[in-house]
C-alpha cells in the first residue's frame, strides 16, 4: 500500500499562500501523489481546466502558458504511453522536457538515493515527474522535494493521474458519474489502476461490480475500505450476470509476470476477452474503457464500435495532464 | 520485399483536400512510406522545399514554421544518425519531438501491438516518424494512424528519406541527374539504401553500374525491374572498369552481421576500399558518397578531397526532412 | 591523462575575429576541453557572465538568448546529472536539444569512428557536449568538428565545466578564492574531478590539503606539477589534523569498481563519512561540497547544515554550463 504523506507534511513551494475560496491555489506547488488527496470539488476543478486544455488543442494545438517552465521526466521504470503523455503535455503548454530514462545505467546505479537524485532535477527543473518501482516512491521523493512532484506510478501503489484520466473519460463520454454502474474486469488483485480508479468513484454515488478469475479477486482490504464509504459493490465469477446494466466496463490486461505458474496464465488469459459478440448483449449507452497497452483482451474488432473509448481515453489522459502541470506550477 | 500502400486505402488527415493542380496539397495529411509513391513531378517539389529550406538555415537557423506542433520519433530499432536527424529537422522548423528509443522495454515488450502503439502516440503528436526492424512495418502503421506516418527504416525494405536526401545530393552537387552514371559499391544485396535510390533513379535518364562481392550482387529482381523500366545496367567484379565514366560514386559498406562465415568477411571487406589512388582514375566533376556509418570502406586520406560528399550528403538530409515534415503537416 | 589541444590547433568557427581586448571573442566558437586552456582573466570572465545567468533565472527562469540553437548532447557513456543540467542550461537559454544517449547500440557500435559520428553531429546541431569513456577524446573530436565542442567528462582524462562550476560554488559561497585552505577527501588517485579543481585552483594563492586512503594518494606527477606552480600541498592520513584550518572541504567518492578486492573498498569505504560531529571541529565559516553522486560519504543529517553546499553546487553548474554554451555560440 502507498504511504500518503499528508498535506500539512508537504512541502509546499510557497507554503504561505492564502487558500481562502481560490481552489486554484491548492495546488499551487503542491504535489501529486494520490487519488486519496482529492475531494469532489478538487476533481471538479481539475476536470474543469483538463476541459479548456482541451479547448486549446483543439483550436490551436500549442500554447505558451509554461513557456519557459522545465520537467523532468524520471522514470525509473520504461512507460512509453505514460512519458509521452507527459512529454506531449509540457510541449503542448510550450514548456520543456529533460527526458531522464537511463537511471538504471547511471548516477543510480551507483547507488545513488532517490531524495538525493530528486534534489539534484529540481536544481534544473521546475516540476518534476516521477515514475518508480517501489511503493511509496514519489511520496519519498516529495519529503525532500521543494519543487512539485508527480506521481507516475510507483509500483504496485498508486498511479493517480491514470486514476484521473480514466474518470475524466467517464465525465466526458457519458456527462456525469453519478448512478453509473462500473464493471471492473480482468486482474483486480495487482491492477493499482482499477485500485486508484475505484477509489476516486466512491466520491460519487456509483454501483461497483467486479469480474475476474478467482485467484485476481479485489483486495478484501479494499472491498471493506469502500463498503465502509457506502459504496454498493458486487463480485461475480463472468461477465453476463453484470453486462446489461453497466454503464462503463473497465477491462484490464492479466499480466504473465503475476503467475508462478504459466500454464495458469494461458488458461485463464482467454477467458475474460471483449469481442463484438460480447458488446451485442450491452447497453447502447455505455463506453469500453482501458488503461493500455492491451494484449488480446479486447478484440481489435471492438475497435470500430462507437463504445470503445480507449484510444479517446488516452487523448483525456493528454488534457488531465496538461492540467496538472499547468495546476502545480500556478499558471492554471 | 516492403507493402507498398496505395494512394487511395491511406488514410489522409483531410481527405477531401481538393488536389487540382497544387502539388502541395498531394502531401498534406499523406503518409512518407515508399519511394515509388513518387514521380519525378514530386521529386522536383520536394527538392524546390528543400532548397528553400538550406536557404533559410543557412540564413537563420531556426524559424517557427512548426511551431506548436509535435514529432513523435518512434525508433523500434537505434539509429543514431536518423534519429538525431529528423529531431535538428522539427526543432530547426521550431517543432517539439517526443523522443521514443526504449520501445524494447515498455509497452511493446509487454506485447503491444505496433497499430495501438500508433494510435496511442497520434494521440500526442501530429507526425509519427517510424523506424521499424520489420519489412512493411510503416505500411502497417500507415493503415491504423489519422496522422502522417514517416518511414524511417523498415528492415530491409525501405528508408525513403534516405533514398530522396541520396537523390537531393547529386542533384545540389551535380546539378542534374539525367544523364549521369551511377555506380554503387559494396553491398548491393542486402542495402536497402542502393534499392530504394535506383528505384527512384529510374525515373531519370541514367546509367546503373554495379560492383559488388559475387555473394552481395544486386538482387535478380529488382535488376529485372529496373531493366524493364528501360533502364542501363552493367555489372562488374572491381571498380577500375567502371571508374573513368562514373558521375557519382555510391559507395555501402559491407555488414559483418549478413555473414555466416566472419572469414569471408575479413577476406572481402577490404576489397573495395576507396582510396586518394582511387579517386586519381575518377574524374574530376564527380562525387562519393556513402549512407554512413562507414568502417573503412572509405580511408579518411579521402575526406579531404572535394569530390567526397558523404558530410554534405548528411547535411542534405536535414533539408529534405525538414520538407517532409513542413509538406506533411501543411506547411511547406 | 589527457591531451590538450593546444589553441593554435584548435579549429575555430571564426578563426579571424579580432581578439582585441574583448575576451568574449576568445570564447566564440571555441572548444572547452580542459581546465589548463584557462588563466584567471578567464575564469573572471566565465564566472562574470555565469553570476549574470544566475539572476536571469532566478528573475525569469528562461530566456530566449540562444532561441533557434541546437545542442547536440552525446553521451557515449550514461550520467544523469551532466546530462540533465546540459540539457536544463540549453532549454533555459531558449535553445533546443538532441539527446544522444544510445550510441552503445547504434552507429557506434557499428563501428563508427569518433570522427565521423561528430561531423555527422554537426551537420544537424551549433554545439556538440561529448561524454565519452576514454582520455583525449573530446580532443580528438574538436580537431575534426568545425563547431564547438564541449567536454562533458572523458574518462578520467578531464571534466573542465565540472571543475569550473566547482570554482564557481566556492567563489558564490566564500566570496574569494585567494587565501583559502582547501582539504579534499577520498578518491584522490583516480578522482579527475578533485585533479581538474586542483589545477584550477593552482591559480590562485591558495593551500591544498590530501586525505585519503593510501592506495588512492593523489598521484605524485600532479602533486609535483602543482608543487612547480609554487601550491602549498600538504598530505594527512586522517581529516582531524586538516580540518581545523578548512575553508573548502572537498569530499568525493570512493569507487567500488576501483578495487580489485572487495574486501578492501568494505573496509575503506566508512572511513571517510562526514557527519554532523565531524562538522562540530570545523569553522563556522566553510563549506563541504562534493561532486555527486554520495553513497554515505556524507551522512544525510548533514544536509540541514548550512555548511553543506553540495546540493547548491548543482545549481551553480547550470549557470556555468549556460554561461559557456553562451559564450562559445557568441552570444555571452
Amino acid at each position: 500500500m502507498a504511504t500518503f504523506v499528508p498535506a500539512n507534511e508537504r512541502r509546499a513551494l510557497s507554503p504561505h499562500l492564502p487558500l481562502g475560496d481560490r481552489r486554484e491555489a491548492r495546488f499551487y506547488g503542491k504535489d501529486i501523489l494520490s487519488v486519496s488527496q482529492f475531494d469532489r470539488d478538487d476533481l471538479e476543478y481539475i476536470f474543469g481546466v483538463a476541459k479548456e486544455m482541451r479547448a486549446m488543442v483543439e483550436r490551436v494545438g500549442t500554447f505558451d502558458l509554461l513557456k519557459g517552465k522545465i520537467l523532468a521526466n524520471l522514470f525509473y521504470e520504461p512507460s512509453t504511453r505514460t512519458s509521452s503523455s507527459f512529454t506531449s503535455a509540457m510541449e503542448r503548454l510550450g514548456g520543456s522536457v529533460i527526458p531522464i530514462n537511463e537511471v538504471r545505467y547511471s548516477s543510480v546505479a551507483k547507488g545513488e538515493s532517490l531524495p538525493d537524485t530528486v534534489r539534484t532535477l529540481e536544481c534544473y527543473a521546475d516540476v518534476i515527474v516521477l515514475r518508480h518501482p517501489e511503493v511509496g516512491a514519489s511520496a519519498e521523493a516529495a519529503r525532500y522535494a521543494r519543487k512539485p512532484i508527480i506521481n507516475a506510478g510507483d509500483g504496485i501503489g498508486e498511479h493517480p493521474t491514470q486514476a484521473l484520466l480514466d474518470l475524466f473519460t467517464i465525465v466526458e463520454e457519458l456527462g456525469r458519474v453519478d448512478g453509473l454502474t462500473v464493471t471492473m474486469l480482468g486482474d483486480l488483485k495487482y491492477g493499482r489502476t482499477v485500485h486508484s480508479l475505484a477509489r476516486l468513484l466512491s466520491l460519487y454515488d456509483v454501483q461497483l461490480n467486479y469480474v475476474s478469475p478467482d485467484i485476481l479477486r479485489m483486495p478484501i482490504e479494499l472491498v471493506e475500505e469502500l463498503k465502509s464509504r457506502g459504496v454498493p459493490q458486487a463480485e461475480y465469477a463472468g461477465l453476463e450476470g453484470a453486462l446489461g446494466e453497466t454503464d462503463v466496463l473497465y477491462v484490464t490486461r492479466v499480466q504473465k509476470e503475476r503467475f508462478d505458474d504459466l500454464g495458469d496464465y494461458e488458461r485463464l488469459k482467454g477467458a475474460y476477452v471483449i469481442t463484438p459478440e460480447t458488446l451485442s448483449a450491452a447497453k447502447e449507452q455505455m463506453v469500453v474503457m482501458h488503461p493500455l497497452p492491451r494484449v488480446g483482451e479486447i478484440s481489435m474488432d471492438v475497435d470500430q464500435d462507437p463504445r470503445a473509448a480507449y484510444f479517446r481515453q488516452m487523448e483525456y489522459g493528454l488534457y488531465v495532464r496538461m492540467a496538472l502541470l499547468a495546476m502545480v506550477l500556478g499558471k492554471a
